[in-house]
């Protein structure tokens, strides 16, 4: 059985709802998960849930990184956290994936200094799958380097490529260059410089795209720098709470509820279900790194973080991110 | 009376909608038009929407640059452009602000060289006004200096600032810069670096923002280089975009449109309103420029033109974009 390392105390909403999420995983996968976090805390936390205990263990681990902590001088000063630990744990094989909804940073420096980086691979990146009306597309780097080279986004370009071949079964991917036009003079000058290394790899590169047409599914993966993608994100997570708010607006009214006809139920329902996914509700993947890190948002609650357990056991089992830049 | 000259042949439907945006425009206000086109075209549209011919002229411009022409190689070949016989109008003196949906980088490209920069200004900045709950944000660069350098962001939040002290009698505004976190050691390099420089300056700095609080009103100007900013706008419009089709689904359902109830109207058409704002309805501005140059999307219907217009008479009337630098 699949074995799952998962950070106890990453995220503002942990470790309630982390262990709850943990013990929703349960109920629903086949898997085991060993929940990585302080020993006076824990125990009770698991016992309001009553998971099935056979399949749940509990990892020691005393310091907490939070999530205004500085990376590097968290790594130095916390050795017992709650990341260092599940990262080990990673890194001697005792469980096939580690997830967290805790400080990115953290998570990208740790993975990066206990892990190491896969062959060919100058600097990891976290990616985030986001829905578009037929498929998902993948969004690449949205935040492990806020300052990138053009060789950096090639290499993004291949990971991601490989990652939706395996997870998604996709032939030739079509990859996109996040810019300000579509025409290759326009974006800053690492966006120009990049695209010249694209068109002139064997990747099916299809040009640059714009932000808007991230969501139509123009193609299948999509790469820019950590701050660009970062700060794109996040805009799609302020835009999607705002009509989240509306959405609920409706939802209390109950003469709306009763009227919306059975035919348009289905399209709402779709519609809203892409909504949640551009609030905030994505899971990310670091590629790049020696072993499978799934980074949930910092936000998670229970759903969320059941959801980013889900995709730490896909990614076991398809090896979606194995040797992504041989 | 003010005069305000109307590139008649800019943006996606251009001449038709933004000739049915002017006549709706001289109905809602006073001030006079004058349309900059073709001499073969333009009178034939405008018989189409009977307008006040005494407020209403025609100045012939018969190049037409398009979204996709290189600003560079367009003002240096369609010398008797819209844009560019617009935009010596407005040198002259023969109008107070020159309205245009056309290409983006041509226009700013000739705004720089027909009127010059303001004093004390390296680089223009495309700003755009984002609404928020309680007042409106401006954001700027969304698109004029693709690379900017630290220097350049401390100068648009000194513009910003002015200009939203004089369009909206906000005293003391406070200013933020978009970055990947809150905390000043957040974001790429540039960003750090403008942190520094805004830290000491004058300015009400309330330090970082996140792109998803801009919709928040956490601040009264954000600032960010014109790449990102331009980024940021246009994933919002995507986001914005599925909503749009969301919110139409539903009106399309006449049992929802006759059950919502008196009580929810109000909410709903103020968040659909700023949805709308959010879907590339907005007007930008250019500041830093000796005049008026106004910016509207190129996407833009009547309604967007007659929006347009309507600020350009604004900012005219408040002398909004004059002396930003000094």
């Amino acid at each position: 059985m699949i074995r799952i390392a998962l950070d106890a105390m990453g995220g503002d909403h942990a470790p309630r709802e982390v262990v709850k999420g943990a013990a929703k995983a349960l109920r629903e996968h086949e898997l085991e998960l060993v929940l990585v976090g302080p020993g006076d805390i824990l125990p009770r936390e698991l016992k309001k849930y009553k998971p099935d205990r056979s399949r749940i263990s509990i990892y020691e681990a005393n310091d907490v990184v939070t999530m205004e902590d500085n990376p590097t001088s968290a790594m130095r000063r916390k050795k017992d956290s709650s990341i260092a630990a599940g990262m080990n744990l990673l890194n001697s094989g005792q469980v096939s994936a580690f997830v967290s909804a805790g400080n990115t940073g953290a998570i990208v420096m740790t993975a990066l200094l206990t892990l190491g980086k896969q062959e060919g691979i100058e600097r990891p990146a976290l990616g985030i799958v986001l829905p578009a009306p037929s498929a998902s597309v993948l969004f690449l780097d949205v935040g492990a380097n806020a300052d990138c080279r053009p060789s950096f986004l090639l290499q993004f370009a291949y990971m991601g490529s490989i990652y939706v071949q395996r997870a998604y079964g996709i032939d030739n991917p079509r990859v996109g260059l996040l810019s300000s036009g579509e025409e290759a003079s326009k974006g800053n000058k690492l966006v120009r410089e990049a695209h010249q290394l694209l068109k002139e790899s064997d990747l099916n590169f299809i040009g640059n795209v714009e932000s808007r047409d991230i969501p139509k599914g123009i193609a299948d993966v999509v790469v820019t720098d950590g701050f660009t993608g970062n700060v794109v994100v996040k805009s799609a997570e302020g835009i999607g709470e705002i009509f989240l708010s509306l959405s609920k607006l409706r939802a209390t009214d109950h003469r709306y509820r009763r009227s919306v006809s059975l035919l348009m139920r289905p399209a709402l329902k779709a519609a809203e279900g892409r909504l949640l996914d551009y609030s905030g509700h994505g899971v990310a993947l670091l590629l790049g790194v020696k072993g499978n890190v799934i980074v949930a948002h910092g936000r998670s609650e229970a759903g969320g973080i059941k959801r980013a357990i889900a995709v730490a056991k896909q990614v076991v089992e398809q090896e979606a991110l194995v040797a992504l830049g041989c």
